[in-house]
């Protein structure tokens, strides 16, 4: 049963269908206004998704998590000095081999217009302004954007998450000053991503239109989506993870994603670094929300960005790839994220392209 | 002779060596604060540039101009309605084509690092703030552009210039409202274009390390790089246009690009229409400044986004791609443009991306 | 009744109780997507504010608040080229028979904090970025503004509102360009007003905390305020009127302003004329929403801007004000109002401070 | 000798005419870009001064500063927890006396017009964009601007300056985060200064139109100005000295203040502790450029801000008031400084009113 934002309620319930979803995690919010004490320590939400195939997701603790970091650290794999992270999965000729799937010359967006408007989910709209009209005699303008949050299709720097005061590689916190981040800006993947990416779509594998904003992605649910587009997630890939967010927001109206977001389980990290990704992405921020992991509000931010080194794709549009790999039959393409450089910035808003 | 900005000097000399190449045109300043008193009608400037390649440009006057806008004009070749103009001609087969150029996997960015301190060719610089520090426990930013202008490598849409209160295709100039522009805004080319890019590199076809500012590249000139780089500009490319600016700037220091700036004189139009490019680029703005055209301050701008509907690429770092051409023995590759999705927009900071 | 934003019901009701204030006009809603449609001409609501003193709005016509246009303009009256209006009306005697007016010298802002988060009634925060924290060793910052709509304590100047294609005075519309308004900018008042000020508590005239939002201020409203106070508004006062929208908000929360929200109704034009005010303020924005004009939206900003020349101090905080003045017994006192230079500009963000 | 920004010489040269003024300490420069070797110790620079009453600069040291920083301390005078410094010096007793000196009750504005043209003193120029004008039927717009600086006529808050990690009252550095500053912030004086203002007209008093940038005031030249206006700057007062910069811009156009700029000298700091004042302003940013204090950039500000508790008003336009002045035959007046409020921020664009 959907919740619409603000009227969020905890139920302890336990559906006893065999395969119905039971997110029996104490839930936890995210965001800068949410207590400890609003995590509903015990709390059950049973969900009727009567859907036999999504696999339920392992209690997980923050132990757990914290564990991953040494085990699923990066961390000197690619010298000490290193600032791409994940990146160096992609290697040339994984970029050349990207290219060769091009056959129809079909390339689609993977990015939202740019969102001007606030809202529930767009608390920071960009803003427009034009400096030449009709009255100047020449088109120009301006626009001022804070990429991060839950509305603007953007590209995560590893500067943009912090783990007891260290960064990816262990540089300490304070070097990102008011400044700008003296390392590990967005600057570092300046030539850009050309990859091959792989559209997992979540909810296509299950038969829905879009997963309930909170669902949980599990490994299961992953390879679950690969056996249905016969594609296997590898070394050097871009993988785009659908949740079918923005179909959801067409068709239930918007909502406060900070509460609730489709999303991967911190169980699927591991997953993740043995697959050896170059890049995730997701059209939500593929950490679900609630965690389901107290006390651990972002596990795949975390882990992702500071252990493994992982840049994110978040708020992608994915819709209109979703199709295209629905209409080509397949699910496997040529991507280009090309983020903007800025020096020590901790973000940039991108318009990803496949190319089918 | 080079002339630091601001102290520029306009001299009538004509050097009789046969294959000195003289501006001869009537100087024409750009900008708003410009005034037609400002062009001294008859003034020549004799550069002492004795190469023998160069072409000597046309002589050609604001009638000439004009009469570009119907002979070369694309106003309802793709429909009524059409608001991507030459961006028609790239057709998936050419897109097809172009990743198959990709050998060695190779990506290499366009685009300047976006530049946040003012300077004499940075009027407005770009803004860029941290909303998130040590001091919060995250990186976080935000950023405000104008993207026109000499210093941030963009593109710039077909709502950006109008001719005689008229835009592309015959919209009226009052489109271009101050709540954006209703039609031909950026947001037109969301999908991207991926494309062949082609370099021709003035500088190198001569020998030199760069282009005076100031100095006029004539069809001549397009095509002795065409010849030396053993390539032909054709439908569906974009061809980039290297004028070797910011190697000039390293070595001399800033100057203002709206007095002197190398480019492509307008004499060129007719030969972008016949070759049915998608989309102009350089690491200048593709119009040479001063025009060498009385009274038409930007010809290029002017003729080939109104009349022809061609996007431009205007302040493109293009060292780095010239390097990795000549190191690769080309000057086609695959490029991608991923402008981001701002409805109404003139333009769009870019990053495009070059795979080799 | 109090109806919160979103579920407004237009009831048809009359209170056959004898002093029940019934706002029978039809309800107009402001706001740049409502449409005449939305005005359900006829609809009544009753209102059950049991208070005997409050009067009944007089039924206005479009056509009546058209008349005004004449017959209280004051266009002309201080010279054709006047950009300063009602203004005027205060001289440098009234300058000194304010000062005369201090007598504790205890200082009181008029102006509500900047509100820079995001909420129902501030769809545009004020953006504050800070450039030097503790990791610079210095403090700095910037920030972005947009002082118009219902959050922003500001100065309306004589350029924000049009009439038929025209502003205060006769000029036309197209003196607001792009790039700033070449006429009736905020910085024609460079020099601030030094004025009498005089506050018009309503709701304690009323012996209520606050006003409903959505009530409508008439004549005899302010007359009661007036002799409750022992004061006469006259020629070069700023005249305060205090609604106790924020007392409100703090007891009911935010809701949508542009549905409902306290002010003056239409009927009060010509009392404002006729006592000659140099400026006029408020906690809302000094129209009621809805205005109770079939077809006039901003009765008040309409004639008191174009016609009349009338500044407006819109979404002041009037609270420590009121409280000052009840503590020193007094509704008159001298009133500060400083507005940034900003030439060409439509507003100012304010801060002004009474001295008691 | 006016020496224009970008060729200043050092020179070392002592003039032996009695009164000449030789500006003898190290000079050291001001900005971010400065190093220490910058500092030629020991030049000195003699300038042509020949005026009889300037007084000579005493030498000071970094060590002489440092000593300011106890004895001149107000650190706990008004309590451990006060933000305001200074401004406690004006009590309700001083406004309303500064209120009776209102005679002819004219006002003049102390502000620039808000600068958004970039100049070689005006790094960070205001962006003012329109967002309603003639296409919209409506003026609106939007500002964004960075105070601080050498354009914006601003009040300094406490929290702007730190010294050796501490702020005013002891507060630790790291109460300015990336979110403002959660003590010491603008906001404090969010009712306003409404107080005595002294004019200290420094060229008046020289017989000349402006100073020479980078002349530095003393404690004579202070006392010669009041004997001069005849009047003595108190308890409560807010204290303007006037340098004649920007007439000195008008007749020798725009200059780098970073390293010349008319001021106070430090030793004129026990002086403005003595006397009391509640707020000190000027149209330089009080600070003497150079400081002529080795390894000391900022004197004023440092000793002021941080020991003193004293907030600053810079960049101000004072000449219209001195002309005011002039014509009234007074050089005090009701002063009002009506700061916005803006919570944790480091500064406010101001437009201080005097009332004569």
């Amino acid at each position: 049963m959907w919740c619409p934002a603000y009227s969020l309620t905890i139920e302890r319930e336990v559906d006893p269908r065999p395969y119905v979803r039971v997110r029996d995690a104490d839930l936890v919010w995210f965001g800068r206004n949410v207590e400890a004490s609003q995590c509903a320590a015990g709390a059950t939400r049973a969900l009727a998704c009567d859907d036999p195939v999504m696999g339920t997701p392992p209690l997980l603790t923050a132990a757990d998590v914290d564990a991953y970091r040494s085990s699923l650290s990066n961390w000197g794999r690619w010298g000490d000095d290193d600032e791409r992270g994940c990146a160096n999965h992609l290697r040339p000729e994984h970029t050349a081999a990207a290219a060769a799937l091009v056959r129809r010359g079909r390339s689609v967006s993977c990015a939202r217009t740019l969102a001007t408007e606030p809202a529930i989910d767009n608390q920071r709209p960009v803003e427009h302004h034009m400096t030449g009209t009709v009255t100047e005699g020449y088109g120009a303008d301006w626009f001022g954007i804070a990429p991060h949050g839950y509305a603007t299709s953007h590209l995560d720097a590893l500067c943009h998450i912090f783990w007891d005061g260290q960064l990816y590689g262990g540089r300490p916190a304070d070097v990102v000053t008011a400044h700008g981040a003296t390392k590990l800006g967005v600057h570092t993947l300046r030539d850009g991503i050309v990859a091959r990416g792989v559209l997992l779509d979540i909810p296509a594998a299950l038969g829905v239109d879009a997963l309930e904003p909170g669902t949980a992605i599990t490994v299961e649910d992953l390879e679950v989506a690969e056996a249905r587009a016969d594609v296997r997630v590898g070394t050097g890939d871009v993988l785009l993870v659908r949740t079918g967010r923005w179909r959801w927001r067409e068709q239930h109206g918007p909502w406060d994603p900070r509460e609730q977001l489709a999303g991967l389980h911190a169980s699927c990290l591991p997953w993740l670094h043995e697959r050896e990704i170059a890049l995730l992405g997701s059209d939500g921020v593929s950490d679900v929300h609630p965690s389901h992991v107290v006390d651990v509000r972002l596990p795949i931010h975390t882990v992702g960005i500071v252990a493994m080194g992982l840049h994110l794709l978040d708020n992608l549009d994915l819709d209109a790839l979703a199709d295209a790999c629905r209409e080509e039959e397949r699910a496997a393409f040529l991507l280009t994220v090309a983020p903007l450089i800025l020096r020590g910035g901790t973000a940039s808003p991108v318009n990803p392209i496949a190319t089918l």
